[in-house]
């Protein structure tokens, strides 16, 4: 880590990319005291960064996150002006990757030679962006959770040609402003976490299927059960405690067996076709009743505050 | 629905086997104001089931599921006893077939005609469970999660024979007394709350065979990630609001074809092998430090707790 800044020395972070990720990411680096050198391409980004960030700010003093005077935000033309000066970059550009190759052509020569760069793809692959790119060394997936100024969990991930260091610095970079990072060792599809998530949704999915459930008890079947749980701990865990006192060994001889045998009837893939798009759009319109995609994302981000809120005043009985 | 007992007219429950799910149900209903008649065939069962009681009733208050005064246990040296006289029972035997149509068997003639069984069985087909008995039509399953007396979820599945009335009552029984009720419409192996998770489990234990991230760092993936979020909503739920603005029908367009991308790299189940077996048990030991499982216990049910007060607490800015 010899070549790279002081983590106290950062000060200034660019934010590439401001739509739902980039706008929040914005947020939480202004919250941490950090000034923020900010691009997108959008028409009217600017308005919308704005109204993000004043939403945002009351929930990130709410959640513990905000430490004293918030940085000062800065709404640039082109990604080359906001990366220039900036000890660390946030790139949360289109998914798609001609969009994300051709930006990191476009900053490459402005970056500062010790520069570090996160991108917060969900699921391209670094390796495959990065061709030709000088400062690629020093570029590395920081993959974060909608959303990014509420959820800890940032995936840091190296490409073929990250710089062993680069990588060290980003992880603790992010531990240093308060979010949860975690290192996934190896360039798969979605990471770790999305492909544990793609992994109960292809249940979920398999469930509108197969009629097992209507989609508001689907939901039901995790928000109300074993959801309550995955807040508190992850899956390894959780098997931990369902072998009693005999613990994860008890669990693996005792529900081991069992699980093998759920998985041999569940080796399905749903296929999106009309049938299952239309049974979902049904079951989540009958669930959302007179509630917007806004009430709900309202709902969720209050409860959000407060479980966090919660999990950090209890964090001294673990 | 007309052949079975009004709600309110329900006093008396018999718990049959009070182990960990048997116990936490006989705390459940006690605080709810019914008398349980409890047994269980081990040596000692008592004193553990009091212990348990006495230990629950203060969460119990706490989450506000307690109401007015507790009911009175009762505990009884055999299984026909304790059905005597109930109006519903909650049969929580040890998870194996021979044993639960042993215990069906001896209590059948003792059943009142109008009463309720429901099995917490997790894994078994209750339609195997039931030849020769005559109560067989008003058994069904009623699936908790653990614990369940903080867990909301029930899962009611019905056996090839259950009498639809019977299962209905059943689902507003359950919902009477303040779970969650789910319909799982047909009878596969782990309903359905358990095949999501198994899913989940699934590439949780492919991560650890792959070596794809320590087992903290998967347990982090779904605690300090989308586990916050599965303790609000549920996984359709969820993916309404990936879409932004657009909702359901963004998400399809936008997630679907990745997703299945994800998928075709997700076809492996693993073995539980010596290798997985002692990867998972000191990455679990390196995460517990010097926590038992107690302490782990009495953690995720303090913050169970105070999540569920939370969540009871902001349902009316749903």
């Amino acid at each position: 880590m010899t070549a790279y800044k002081a983590y106290d020395a950062v000060r200034r972070i660019a934010v590439l990319g401001c739509g739902t990720i980039g706008a929040s990411w914005a947020a939480y680096f202004l919250a941490r005291g950090y000034d923020v050198a900010a691009w997108d391409p959008a028409e009217g980004w600017k308005q919308r960064l704005q109204a993000f960030v004043d939403n945002a700010m009351p929930q990130l003093q709410a959640v513990g996150t905000a430490t004293g005077a918030p940085g000062r935000l800065e709404m640039l033309d082109t990604p080359e002006a906001a990366v220039t000066g900036a000890d660390f970059v946030q790139e949360n550009a289109t998914e798609r990757a001609p969009i994300k190759i051709e930006l990191y052509r476009r900053i490459d020569a402005a970056l500062a030679p010790d520069a570090i760069l996160a991108t917060s793809t969900s699921g391209l692959i670094l390796s495959e962006l990065v061709e030709g790119i000088a400062s690629a060394p020093r570029f590395v997936v920081g993959h974060p959770f909608n959303p990014p100024h509420l959820i800890p969990l940032v995936e840091v991930v190296s490409s073929k040609v990250t710089d062993a260091a680069a990588a060290e610095w980003a992880y603790g970079f992010y531990a240093h402003v308060g979010k949860h990072p975690i290192v996934v060792k190896k360039e798969v599809k979605g990471h770790l976490a999305n492909r544990l998530q793609a992994a109960l949704w292809r249940e979920a999915f398999n469930a509108v299927v197969d009629d097992l459930a209507s989609v508001e008890d689907i939901n039901a079947a995790i928000a109300q059960g074993p959801g309550l749980r995955y807040a508190l701990m992850g899956p390894h865990m959780i098997f931990n405690l369902t072998g009693g006192k005999g613990g994860i060994r008890a669990a693996l001889e005792q529900f081991g067996p069992p699980m093998a045998s759920w998985w041999e009837t569940m080796q399905r893939t749903p296929a999106f076709d009309d049938e299952l798009k239309s049974r979902l759009i049904a079951g989540i319109e009958a669930e959302m009743g007179d509630r917007t995609i806004e009430d709900l994302e309202n709902e969720r981000d209050t409860r959000l505050v407060l479980l966090l809120r919660m999990l950090k005043e209890t964090e001294g009985e673990r």
